[in-house]
């Protein structure tokens, strides 16, 4: 819960915000046997980590689903979630659920590590393709109402806007993409460059880590963000923040997700046309963008806001990528909102 | 000359601009026997780079010196002087002088392959105590018209204005630094430790050159500037760069001039005190940034000009660090108005 210490610092925030979902108990897996993938691998014993919060209405129609961010895990949106937060835990029968690739879900960390290498690649649609046979074969929810993503998560709630269209009412991206910009796919294949080089030339996992940790202060925020900040906390958070890291995560499991990202494309199943995948989307969309997010920037998911005529609530800020952390009052209230 | 190809290419410039400037007599270079360094450590056989362009009047009052930018080289200023350039030299007697730490100048590569690692720590003062002692007893130069530096200069040309106050009359930081904000300080951090962790590990020289071509590329524009060309282009120009780089320069000079950047302070001999160091300065001072500088941020450049109270031009540009290439139209004629 606390892995996003040094992160929340970095933005000014209190850790106290979190604390009251500090104790947890451990989430639910449910075993879907084998998952073919997109990139035509096979994962065996496919498992999926999933927590579900308020309750199911009888009808079954009052159920969002929450996919995680980047290394995120389903603990780590219970603060976002409840009576003030982006989703109201009173009237909805939420499920958050681990994407494939971190740590309560299938990832290559949770292979013998001698094995972690042959993990087959993973796409953003996996991902979503997984969580559709998790609420279908496992759950019985045959309809969601919405489905609410952050940054990774936004990104599998525009490819579930796209490949599942009449399974959902209503989508809300935030900070996510549809296709990553230009400026975003150097972004990460910087950040996988630095895993992989590392690994091969037998860099400690640790400097590995805190360079990565550099490169993310370095683009979630703005700039003007960091420099509210003096130099010694800056140089102390991120550092925090790389210690977290290495102890919660796998640089495999991030390497993984990593490439899912960088190749997402949610108009892969319509030759690369972005119009005709826009074509196919039936839910309500609300998408949730800052202009000054240096992490997932947010021109494809203005563009396609635009096609599919989807409302975008631009939020400038300081914050960048975080806004959905810094902001989070004003955010939140306008999905609630989007959701009744 | 063209070292800064792929960089060019990547904010959409023409090589064109360059092209007369690709045939170059060396630069001379100047001996100055020991240079004795802030750090505490001394160069011997200390040798400073430079280049002189227009006459220098009778009074040899006409002088404006042009310190480099980081691992930039006395010819990649040629084209952007002139008549229609930063600096008029029909008017003026230019010397674009080599920055202590790179190729034409003293440098870790200009030592033995075994002894780089000897090379002793260099400030951004040494640098400008070296040009002075070049000016004062190599050229009979005893006074200086103005200082002209981009970034790396621009932190030069602030050095300048507050340790040799009564030597030049007009100073031009564009895109510098009188001390790094929390955010530079990160990024050079990033940049040094890309260098160091890679060379302990035998990462290959191509490695560590490309991953820095991309951190640089990340951040020497805005996301918005990045995003204006293909993922391919920006992939492409990126490689190049790197290429560049790995062939003109040698990465143990790179990290000389890094951490010379990172420690940079003019406050330093004021015992930190930037009030004090403000009211040394005697010259009168056009600040030149942009806001959106995203590698060189404003913030300490805009507050030092408030409190010597000088003109700032602050430039919005998705081109952010490169301003200067992208909008030299308009920042050259605002530059040689101020210098008339």
């Amino acid at each position: 819960m606390l892995r996003r210490a040094g992160l929340l610092l970095l933005s000014g925030l209190s850790l106290s915000t979190l604390a009251h979902a500090t104790v947890q108990q451990d989430p639910r897996v449910a075993s879907l046997g084998t998952c073919r993938l997109s990139g035509g691998g096979t994962l065996a014993n496919c498992r999926i980590g999933y927590r579900t919060f308020g309750r199911l209405s009888a009808a079954r129609d009052n159920v969002v689903l929450i996919p995680t961010w980047l290394q995120g895990r389903s603990e780590d949106w219970i603060p976002l979630i409840g009576h003030r937060g982006y989703v109201d835990t009173t009237r909805f029968h939420v499920i958050i659920v681990d994407a494939l690739g971190d740590g309560h879900s299938s990832s290559p960390s949770s292979l013998p590590e001698h094995g972690r290498a042959a993990f087959p690649e993973l796409s953003i649609a996996d991902m979503v393709t997984s969580q559709y046979r998790l609420l279908t074969e496992k759950l019985d929810i045959k309809h969601l109402h919405a489905v609410v993503g952050f940054s990774m998560g936004g990104m599998q709630a525009f490819e579930w806007a796209v490949r599942y269209p009449t399974f959902l009412d209503r989508a809300v991206p935030i900070a996510g993409s549809p296709r990553l910009g230009a400026f975003d796919h150097l972004l990460w294949t910087a950040h996988l460059q630095e895993i992989e080089n590392g690994l091969r030339a037998g860099i400690p996992p640790d400097s590995i880590w805190a360079q990565l940790a550099r490169l993310e202060a370095l683009l979630i925020q703005t700039p003007a963000g960091v420099n509210r900040l003096t130099r010694d906390s800056v140089m102390a958070a991120t550092s925090a923040q790389a210690s977290i890291y290495r102890k919660a995560w796998a640089l495999e499991d991030f390497a993984a997700q990593l490439k899912a990202i960088r190749q997402h494309d949610v108009s892969r199943a319509f030759g690369g046309d972005m119009a005709r995948a826009a074509k196919a989307v039936r839910a309500q969309v609300l998408i949730v963008h800052s202009p000054d997010d240096h992490m997932v920037t947010s021109g494809p998911a203005v563009e396609f806001a635009r096609m599919i005529r989807a409302r975008a609530l631009l939020i400038p800020s300081e914050c960048g990528h975080i806004a959905i952390f810094c902001q989070q009052d004003t955010l939140a209230a306008a999905v609630r909102a989007f959701l009744q």
